[in-house]
């Protein structure tokens, strides 16, 4: 059996938690170091799950990074320090697993694709979701032209109430740390759902939509677009940190409906579902509504995260193998990160249709 | 008891039918007369009704309000042939329940409010879903700031796939017939969700998203909107003939969330039901989305067309009581007209926001 990937987590961040769990689950990787400023929180971070005896605690990213078991970095750190991060890890040859959004700026999102290429590293950004089998098994019903005939539109909400310790004070409202703020963090997922489900094609045109809310520091709160893809398709979000916690997809076919209401953080970690409906009709003027509604279950052996450290793993060690770093996932990457920022242009100007060159 | 209102309905159209069901199933209204440029039709139209004996059969709009036992008409005519019969009925002091789209321009809109306001008859369209019993149901939940907090978003989509037949020759794609298309069909729907939501409060602007389609005669067969409302509220709608069937309407609180899958046509007609949404959180990042969901279900005496002839009904029977023709119904016409002409105009201006007063 293969050995496992050594991860390096650089940045004690909330999300760490979840992942150094989720690594836990798997049989593919294991976290050898942890990396913080404070090296207090890194040691915490270790002791409360279990990892004190395994695992080293550091108290700068550069000792993680010249651990000789890290074999990968997963990156916490909120956006705007990313890009050091990214080139001294590619540099050092690690293989990067880095939490979205993943760069604030188009150039520092060049430099990010250009040195990871270069220097032959995997990257990939923390997209879960996209990881869960629930996505293969709707990818599946999404391609099943009986099912749902010729894809036209994605419409994708993600909100949640932030409540005012987190509009004080999180990064994720912090111009200097998180500059995209609820685009960045909810919006990504909306528009990562439109991407997968049109098939990566990208977008022609992004239109923010009329009623962006900004904080003080001119972070986005709340922003929504339009997006008109290939063929006629279009997409709809909106994302914000002003209401109540949705995160539904529905992704509308000539003959069919698929939709989720949990699409991100699932409602149960191992059992998830998604509405299939079909056979759409108004029976006629006189009677009712009689669309069939099928609920899709999928039940999962391992958290969602888990399944994304699995795939992480595999390529990883098929670079270590003698193989070539995939390119899919930092094309996923790099089609989500460019929407975010043209989204951005839009409503900063007047919600003027940006057209995109790819 | 009070007698029943007579109802004299003008045009023969598919849509008749169910509101002729409606109305025999009620205590409040009977159908007295059809008219229709074809009298065979309107004959066929009573004797599928078993109305053969009880109402009369028309051949021409004349006849139907020269009739002394017609109090009440219901105009099912295309959206470009309300305008004369709407002036004449309110000129024979007949009462006006009126089809949507109710106009095709502002002038003809004004035109219908000042007479039916001088003539003192009562007008009210068409929008059965607003008398369902669900509908107070929900606006109770939405008033509920302990269940919602405050309301912020209205996501709103309204799409039904229509198929060659309709897409050939249905009189909502003719521009002399219905000019506003899928706007004036669907979106009508959309629109009056949101406002009813909100209380009615107008928007203060109006924003078409990119990609509307049009068919060959210009007229819309998929577009939707962004609306700004007073206080930081926002609706967005998609309204069209080209994907399944999709009713679905989500009002966004910063608490709770209500949404519905079957808003304008009940999946069942007398049992609707809606789900809301409350103490919204992430439970943390470990685990999941640990949302509570209830379904409230409210049952139905008769269908909710049948409820709207109720209403209509006791309006008019206080009018002839001596009372004054109410002001509400026409108001929630006008709002719900403006609004779309408003989203035609920025959609025909390259999606330019529509500044809006009252």
């Amino acid at each position: 059996m293969a050995s496992k990937v050594g991860v390096g987590v650089l940045g004690a961040a909330n999300i760490a938690n979840k992942n150094i769990r989720a690594i836990g689950l798997t049989d593919s990787a294991e976290v050898v170091a942890v990396g913080s400023r404070e090296v207090a929180r890194a040691a915490a971070l270790l002791d409360r799950w279990g990892l004190s005896g395994s695992a080293t605690a550091y108290g700068t990213y550069e000792e993680v990074l010249a651990d000789a078991r890290v074999g990968a970095v997963y990156i916490t750190l909120p956006s705007a320090l990313h890009i050091p991060w990214v080139l001294a890890a590619a540099a050092a040859g690690k293989h990067i697993l880095l939490e979205k959004p993943v760069a604030i700026s188009n150039a520092e999102l060049d430099a990010m694709l250009a040195v990871c290429r270069e220097a032959g590293v995997q990257l990939m950004d923390g997209t879960m979701w996209s990881h869960n089998p629930r996505a293969a098994r709707m990818a599946t019903a999404l391609h099943d032209k009986e099912v749902m005939g010729e894809l036209k539109d994605v419409t994708a909400t993600f909100c949640f109430n932030a409540g005012p310790e987190f509009l004080g004070g999180d990064v994720r409202v912090q111009r200097a740390l998180d500059p995209q703020g609820c685009l960045g963090d909810v919006g990504w997922y909306c528009v990562r759902s439109m991407l997968w489900a049109f098939d990566w094609a990208p977008p022609l045109s992004v239109t923010a939509h009329t009623g962006a809310v900004y904080n003080g520091e001119g972070v986005p709160m709340h922003m929504g677009a339009t997006l008109l893809f290939p063929g006629g398709r279009r997409g709809h979000f909106e994302s914000g940190f002003d209401s109540a916690l949705t995160q539904q997809v529905t992704v509308h076919g000539t003959l069919g409906t698929l939709q989720l209401c949990d699409f991100v953080v699932p409602r149960a970690e191992l059992r998830c579902a998604f509405t299939l409906t079909h056979h759409h009709r108004l029976e006629d003027h006189e009677t009712w509504d009689a669309t069939e509604r099928d609920e899709v279950v999928v039940r999962l052996p391992k958290p969602q995260e888990s399944v994304m450290w699995d795939t992480f793993s595999g390529l990883v060690r098929r670079i270590q193998a003698g193989g070539e770093a995939d390119a899919f996932w930092p094309r996923a990457t790099e089609l989500t990160q460019r929407v975010l920022f043209a989204v951005e242009q839009s409503a900063r100007e007047g919600c003027r249709e940006v057209a995109l060159s790819w």
